[in-house]
């Protein structure tokens, strides 16, 4: 047999199965497992007749074009619209700063091998995404983790963190931020802060990344348009890369997402998606398209963020009433996410086998943080967005469940 | 405004722009240009009315995982269905073997970033597909080419060439070759020399990645299935990478490809594909499925196959009669492409203004080779998949006016 190990990149060697998907692996494997753990929508939400609708009309045979190749850069009539959106976000673009993505996913690994070379290094919030975690390792980058506070991410320390790393002769080429309802502490930067943050940038000389999935999905009771204002609203000189998607206002299995850059910086990122995968789906993209044209995104929108809101209110009831203030979260104002701070004695982790047991499931916190271990092990992810009410009550029990037994279990080993 | 240039990794600082996608922006700009350029199948082949009833179905709501996320894998039954496929191409592969990726494309990317380190050798064939230098240039490995006899690559070159790598201290990886309808140059890898490839790689422990997008589309009036039996038909010891697709067969618009790879290799490939883009699209890949276990694929094939050689035999008439012997090409059993040989004064790069201004477009042939340049300078690749008969014949009249004028320029200017 041959010994592949040896034909292995350094990247590859390096590569790691990412958490998430590997607790997909896991709760799959077990009957009726309530999944906190995947930042799913709910497929209730999807507009299936209207989308039936538009594919017959697109699949007519009228225009060829629907299934055959297309422009790297994305379908033209789609990255108008998208400068429609850009718009109506405050963000002024034009055509050669727009780039249609194959998900957000695609968009973070292309800023990745664009932007950066082995042992550059990226600033990011603590804990952060892991699908960023992964892009930026693949290309052996060095990620350092700046701690978080109520209004996002810590300026002093990201500032002292710079600082220490420029002295240690380091590259810091990246800050990558979730700005709005971030994955996966739901945490929303303030809005002086996101001016604080782009002088910083400006001052510093590092880009910033600004990875804008949920801003659509803010819950009206605690938030509003005003709120998630994108940074890159405020950038005159090229200093953010702006990443955003229809995976959470839609539907994800399209796979259709967008960069907006600096045109010298959209340029490497359409070339690099050209080895990538020459082009994003153009069934999706037409289908995307129309679904923006029609207005049915636009419509989507209000129900999308009263569904979301009830079930984050089901959830952080549910939670109130089992765990009766023994575990704390910061209350998410929109997005999917809740992040819990559990007693410090228990490993989220090591805790999994019990919680499926007790068939609920969730990701361990410590994905999300990219020191070298031990960060985060007390906490984890609830993601509310695709159960039932019902589910979500039934799996919060669940939950509590598996604690309890965990913190009795600790005390008689630690008697 | 921000200098961005110094924020760019060494790789994104060398990419360049695809020669083929640049030919669709030039011809896109002129009104009725007859493009040979891009291989794009012919859109009125696509089964247009059965995918609008597999779309009508899937997108009935029943099943909310059509438009959800996904495993990376890719979607269950797709895999088993490729494996199926894999066993009627006499290859015997199990689940932890396949991938689904978006697009064939995507495939020589994972393939480039889990098997390659800059400066690492992929021995390739002369000329080879743009798609797979642009994917190894981006990981910054470096391509050496080797010389193609009518059956194929040259194994004393390849061998030498490997000798002289070796001498110079250079770590080969990985031999890169389109076996069937090669793209450009439509050339079919003989048998017995398939056979020799893999116990040359054995010998020289280097791999094979095989890229197999056009087999299906053998030409029976000159070719059978025995002709296209894959080289990892034959490849008990994991040495062979295979790589192929729905692209040419079904639609391209999908992005539904497949690599199939020794589990150690498999595993990686996932793992970089995490990175990528998570999964390939949803409703795409279920599409794809549904057309493979409706029996829709295999209907296909037959027409594909006299549709596609008719096309061939309609420009390789008109070739014969417009130029009576002053260009050569390898006659081509299958596939989408005719690679031409034109008079050697001629520069196929700078005659584009003229095919242009002519109303016609091709591929210049210095954009599949990988040395120093200047090599292939007077070739041309020729896709005849796309146009009609009638766009083939008045495209060929075009291209023979284009090179007459080019041939009397240079003759003046010669005197």
């Amino acid at each position: 047999m041959t010994n592949h190990d040896q034909f292995l990149s350094q990247a590859a060697a390096e590569m790691k199965e990412s958490a998430i998907r590997r607790m997909g692996t896991l709760s799959a494997a077990r009957q009726d497992v309530i999944s906190f753990a995947p930042g799913y929508p709910a497929p209730d939400t999807f507009p299936w007749s209207e989308l039936r609708e538009i594919a017959a009309d697109l699949l007519s045979g009228r225009d060829g074009s629907v299934l055959q190749y297309g422009p790297t850069r994305g379908y033209r009539p789609l990255l108008d619209a998208i400068i429609s959106i850009m718009t109506s976000r405050g963000i002024k673009t034009a055509l050669q700063d727009v780039l249609v993505t194959t998900g957000s996913q695609q968009g973070l690994d292309l800023v990745a091998r664009v932007l950066l070379d082995p042992g550059d290094v990226v600033l990011v919030e603590l804990p952060t995404y892991t699908g960023a975690i992964t892009a930026f390792r693949n290309v052996r980058a060095e990620m350092v983790g700046v701690p978080q506070q109520a209004d996002g991410v810590d300026l002093a320390a990201l500032d002292a963190t710079y600082d220490r790393l420029r002295r240690e002769g380091r590259r810091i080429k990246v800050l990558y931020v979730v700005p709005n309802f971030q994955n996966p502490t739901g945490l929303l930067i303030g809005l002086e802060k996101r001016t604080r943050l782009l002088e910083w940038a400006a001052r510093r000389d590092v880009l910033i990344v600004e990875d804008d999935p949920y801003r659509e999905l803010y819950f009206e009771d605690s938030a509003s348009e005003a709120d998630v204002r994108p940074i890159k609203a405020d950038d005159e000189d090229g200093r953010v890369v702006y990443l955003s998607t229809f995976s959470k206002t839609l539907a994800p299995g399209y796979r259709v997402a967008w960069i907006a850059a600096a045109p010298a910086l959209a340029t490497k990122f359409e070339m690099a998606k050209q080895a990538a995968d020459l082009l994003t789906g153009s069934l999706d993209q037409r289908m995307v398209y129309e679904a923006l044209r029609t207005g049915l995104v636009a419509r989507q929108l209000p129900m999308l963020r009263r569904s979301y809101q009830a079930k984050r209110d089901v959830m952080t009831r549910a939670l109130h009433r089992e765990f009766n203030g023994t575990v704390k979260w910061p209350e998410p104002r929109g997005g999917f996410f809740l992040w819990v701070d559990l007693p410090r004695q228990l490993d989220a982790d090591r805790m999994i086998p019990r919680a499926l047991e007790n068939g609920v499931i969730y990701v361990a916190g410590a994905a999300f943080f990219v020191g070298k271990g031990g960060e985060g092990s007390n906490t984890i992810r609830l993601s509310f967005s695709a159960p039932t009410h019902e589910r979500i009550e039934e799996g919060v029990s669940r939950l509590a469940r598996t604690i309890r037994a965990e913190m009795e279990a600790f005390s008689v080993s630690a008697r």
